[in-house]
């Protein structure tokens, strides 16, 4: 599998993105197209060892800065590496594209280029997050801000798509985030949609609250891209609120120093269990092609992770196993009205 | 100040809501009225010490269990302790309530005797939750699960009545949870709510995303019920699953087990600080008197500091300063429509 690289995108790059993905091809049976500033790119490769028969450099003069408005950037910066990299798949040079630039515009590029997939109304963004037990997969993470029940039902066939691809499991649970568990509960676009998934082909566990978000009893959690992206940031910010009030507390006590030390390897399994970076990146589905966004602030081994996914996902063809599995139903076919209120949806994904 | 508890609410009732009435009267100048089962009561009394001046038993003979909707414990059980306890301060036997049973009818039967203040749409929750630097107030919690832009900025003025009149901060920090900071970031709600709140007489410091939610720079945080819901219970869960996987990590290093002994002080001294039973419950903001929804866990403790806000709160007239600060604006009056709107909207909540 051939990814194109937006090398350019990130606030490491591109020294963190060339690190990730020199890493990739070297663990995997893969290629990658470094897209970018060609003078830029050979001077950071200079000196490095890896194959380079993997390794290319595919040329663009501009770089999308992360305070540029999606549709601003699409109108004026032609040959901006995260245009030119979705470029290449849209053409056959690529068979992914993968950017941690800015992600309004990746989000906004891939659906422009690239274009929905038939029946599918609105493409969303699926996140993996880690649980008690493992891993679930969130989807909408942000991508689209205010959903009809429809489109709630359409996430969790393109979640389940890409689940059961991914991860080889052959019936996810999928569960619907509200505020309550009977169906009764929720608010007027979570009780629509819990019909929806009660009658649809999908193993569906019914509605799960905040608290158990975390505890594993889902694979798959479904919601508007408001609420996900709430969830996501909430969670991440909280999760280093807990560890900075800990270490506080720690530096407080007098044995704290020492105890901190001796727990200090256990921290750091926690820390990589809970990383985000162990899943690189995540995919906007329902697109005609395979694009990872990846955080801004990816380190060398999100890239390379994500490079990794991206592979996988064009190897396995989730695109096609998205739009066989909505084929099914009718969602609504692809219209400007539609393409230009997600666009501008999505507008707001900065980093 | 009396304070009226319903005595039989709450997962650990009567033994525990009776402790923490004890440890009020016994700290604060309140009288506590236990609103319950006489016999039962009176047993559980016996042998205790305490000011037999400042606590009072009022006969209720039944008891709303948890399944029970609201709608129908209201019609049914004429004679529950929750609702006895709400009468006494609709009939001026008591100045504020205290419930932690059945949260849904709690709220139901404030609002259906109580009734809502003047100029009120929408009674809300107010939640009280840790931060890196103190605590912040989320409005609303739960009450209402679809609501106007109209409604948020209802929310913003009644949490900025309370906190000021607690917290005896002038100028509390509002903002609203969205995102992204820039005000053409949100969805349709937050987008016109961001308006009303701009406008308005009050110290907005526009949107907050979720990963600064617990950064302490905001005092009050606006949103709807469904989204403060959502992200009250995945704070708590998610704080509940790191430490969880913290000590299994620490338990599977050699070093852990001493390790841990060495900063259980400092994990103690945290879990106080985030520990909600220090705020005891929250207030059902915009009803004509004093009401408390303490969680269906509380310790003593939080049933205590509950009673101790019941008390500040009925002192200090926060329900007048909240019908003072929305007089000023038109936010809509009471309609038997909005009420059943409201009704079937907290009928969700449980615990």
């Amino acid at each position: 599998m051939k990814v194109a690289l937006d090398a350019m995108g990130g606030d490491f790059a591109p020294d963190v993105t060339i690190a990730g993905a020199i890493e990739a091809v070297s663990e995997y049976d893969t290629e990658v197209i470094l897209v970018g500033d060609k003078q830029k790119l050979s001077e950071s490769l200079r000196n490095k060892r890896y194959p380079s028969d993997r390794i290319s450099i595919h040329h663009a003069s501009e770089v999308v800065e992360m305070h540029e408005s999606p549709s601003v950037a699409l109108r004026r910066k032609k040959d901006s590496s995260i245009r030119r990299a979705v470029e290449l798949v849209k053409n056959g040079g690529a068979d992914a594209a993968v950017s941690a630039g800015h992600s309004g515009v990746a989000m906004a590029t891939a659906l422009f280029l690239l274009g929905k997939l038939p029946n599918v109304d609105r493409p969303a963004i699926a996140t993996i997050m880690p649980s008690l037990t493992g891993y679930f997969l969130l989807i909408d993470a942000g991508a689209n801000v205010d959903c009809k029940p429809e489109n709630l039902l359409e996430f969790a066939h393109m979640g389940n798509a890409y689940y059961k691809a991914i991860f080889d499991m052959p019936s996810p649970r999928i569960a619907l985030l509200s505020i309550g568990e009977e169906d009764t509960k929720g608010n007027e676009l979570t009780k629509e949609a819990f019909k929806f998934l009660k009658s649809a082909d999908l193993n569906f566990i019914g509605n799960i609250e905040g608290k158990d978000v975390f505890s594993g009893n889902a694979d798959i959690i479904v919601c508007d891209g408001f609420i996900g992206n709430i969830v996501l940031k909430v969670s991440e910010g909280l999760a280093e609120t807990i560890m900075k009030m800990l270490k506080r507390e720690i530096a407080n006590v007098t044995t704290g120093k020492l105890g901190y030390l001796m727990i200090k390897p256990a921290i750091r399994n926690f820390k990589k269990k809970t990383d985000y970076s162990e899943y690189g990146g995540a995919p906007l589905l329902g697109i005609n092609g395979t694009c990872i966004i990846s955080h801004g602030r990816s380190s060398a081994r999100a890239i390379k992770n994500a490079i990794k996914v991206a592979g996988e996902m064009a190897k396995k063809k989730v695109h096609e196993i998205i739009a066989n599995a909505l084929s099914k139903g009718s969602h609504g076919g692809f219209s400007e009205k539609n393409f230009h209120g997600i666009k501008e949806d999505i507008s707001y994904v900065k980093g």
